[in-house]
């Protein structure tokens, strides 16, 4: 199963919105319905929108083949449609940079985009995989965050890839899934996975995480990220930053699993970065909302970063 | 407004469950009626539990008045209606108290310990707002968790009831209502009371609170308890020690408001209080869910409690 493809001409995606009551497919034929269905969230997860980024870039090259004003507005679109993950814009600009080479060459390039993010989820599944025993010996207990699986980056995934190959390997005691507050990707969407893999697990509500840390109930915390920083500062789904609290106060190792495509060196810390906010209708109909959709999590409160290239130890003085 | 209140022969509350929607009143005759309300948070707030307590007692005496087995077992019924806080079985054992000198002394007990709530909540209110302004400078802008309004509490409330006297004062800038998962307390029930009271705010989903703190958006954390231990830990709604892991990092107040009631000098610590486990169907209808319903916030975490009788600064070395 792949969350997001080019399929006769268009881009193919699993509508994530309406998970886990249905499984729908959406095609994609304009830039509009894309940049739509990237901010509607029916396309999420950082490594994913890295290929809808470069997927959007083939669609306005096909699409404005002979107005190459229009096609650059629509490239515009699509790299800017959501502002916190770097692998969105970064997937498009690799994409538009093939432009001037036709229609044909950005296809091709957003297929490369496509099939390394397909590879690196396979190496850092591995290589996350190697990393949770050595911290926390064999069989772990996890908390995880939002959704970090096969949706979320093409196949396998980034922090759930691993998840998935601790438990291929027999190595797995538990994972609780935090359910994700506003739209609940943890409890839809993780949750959906697991048990599409067979995992058995729990959901929690996200304010629960550090307490369930404190009384023992999980050996390491691993999830994914928007953006890594040039001083390790990681931008993730809000919530990350207080779980990252309690891994601290409880003595936790807390490991954060994405591409090195996520990994962001022009942007020097968390400071740098703007925070989508989402605004008031997902969280509450009653009141106004502060909604801000990412966090920011010092670098001081990550243990590790596993990309596909290598693991980071911030607990060894690694740097990003 | 009352919450809960002794009205012709029965126990009135505001069902809290069906609120902001509804504003109903369940009138409960029968201990069996008063237990399923308590349960099911018709009724909640560690103040109006006590409250509910000992009107619980009152209505054992009255309804079996001639059947001193049946009403003993009632009256058990209704102290472990719910675990966690410690009003509810001292409101139940002090109308029990009285139960040799027939229904009409348990009431009058049960009266008094509703009115003793009234008058602490006016107390609390007062002295905690003086404290606000002493830790935060003029004007602060707090962040709140739960319910701990009027509706918690007969009337005025706890640490809802220092925002409403910091509001009357013209001291208030600002207030975050945490949304508190999975029963939304904070989303329904404060954002209702504080609209009632002409109050600006704005609710944000739990997870958010550490890093609302860290960007620089809230002064203080005000917020109350179900029970505090000898050493100063404080037994709260989920959620509560992840707001205090992220006060810390910030290096902003983090106070709690409760009455004496609530002390519980019997309870060494947190480690010795059972924690009430409220089961998957709150969290989610997909899964199976871990479901504390209250977490423990270490006494080294808390600036300082309120309660109606005295300021315990544990910043200032002060024990409870």
């Amino acid at each position: 199963m792949r969350t997001i493809d080019w399929v006769d001409g268009a881009v193919e995606i699993i509508d994530q919105t309406v998970l886990p009551g249905e499984v729908k497919i959406l095609r994609l034929r304009t830039v509009p319905e894309l940049v739509a269905a990237i901010q509607s969230l029916a396309v999420r997860g950082a490594p994913a929108l890295g290929v809808a980024g470069a997927f959007g870039v083939a669609l306005a090259a096909r699409v404005h083949a002979d107005d190459p004003v229009a096609r650059d507005e629509a490239v515009q679109r699509v790299e800017n449609a959501r502002p916190t993950a770097v692998n969105l814009a970064r997937g498009a600009r690799r994409a538009a940079g093939l432009l001037a080479q036709g229609a044909a060459a950005v296809l091709e390039e957003a297929f490369r985009v496509r099939d390394e993010e397909i590879a690196a989820s396979e190496a850092m599944a591995v290589r996350g995989a190697d990393l949770m025993v050595e911290l926390c010996g064999a069989r772990p207990r996890l908390l995880t965050h939002c959704n970090t699986g096969g949706l979320a980056a093409v196949t396998v995934g980034t922090a759930l890839g691993v998840v998935h190959e601790l438990h291929q390997r027999g190595q797995l005691a538990g994972v609780v899934a935090s359910e994700t507050r506003p739209l609940l990707q943890g409890a839809r969407l993780t949750s959906w996975e697991l048990t599409r893999w067979g995992i058995e697990h729990r959901v929690a509500v996200d304010s629960a995480g550090p307490f369930l840390m404190a009384r023992g109930e999980v050996d390491a915390v691993i999830l994914g990220a928007d953006r890594i920083c040039a001083n390790g500062d990681v931008i993730n789904k809000i919530g990350t930053y207080s779980h990252a609290l309690g891994a601290r106060r409880a003595g936790l190792p807390f490991v954060v699993v994405a591409p090195e495509s996520t990994v962001d060196l022009e942007t020097a810390s968390g400071d740098d970065v703007t925070i989508e906010d989402r605004g008031s209708a997902e969280v509450t109909p009653w009141a106004p909302a502060a909604n801000p959709a990412f966090d920011v999590t010092p670098h001081d409160l990550v243990t590790a970063i596993v990309t596909d290239h290598r693991v980071i130890r911030h607990d060894r003085g690694d740097r990003v």
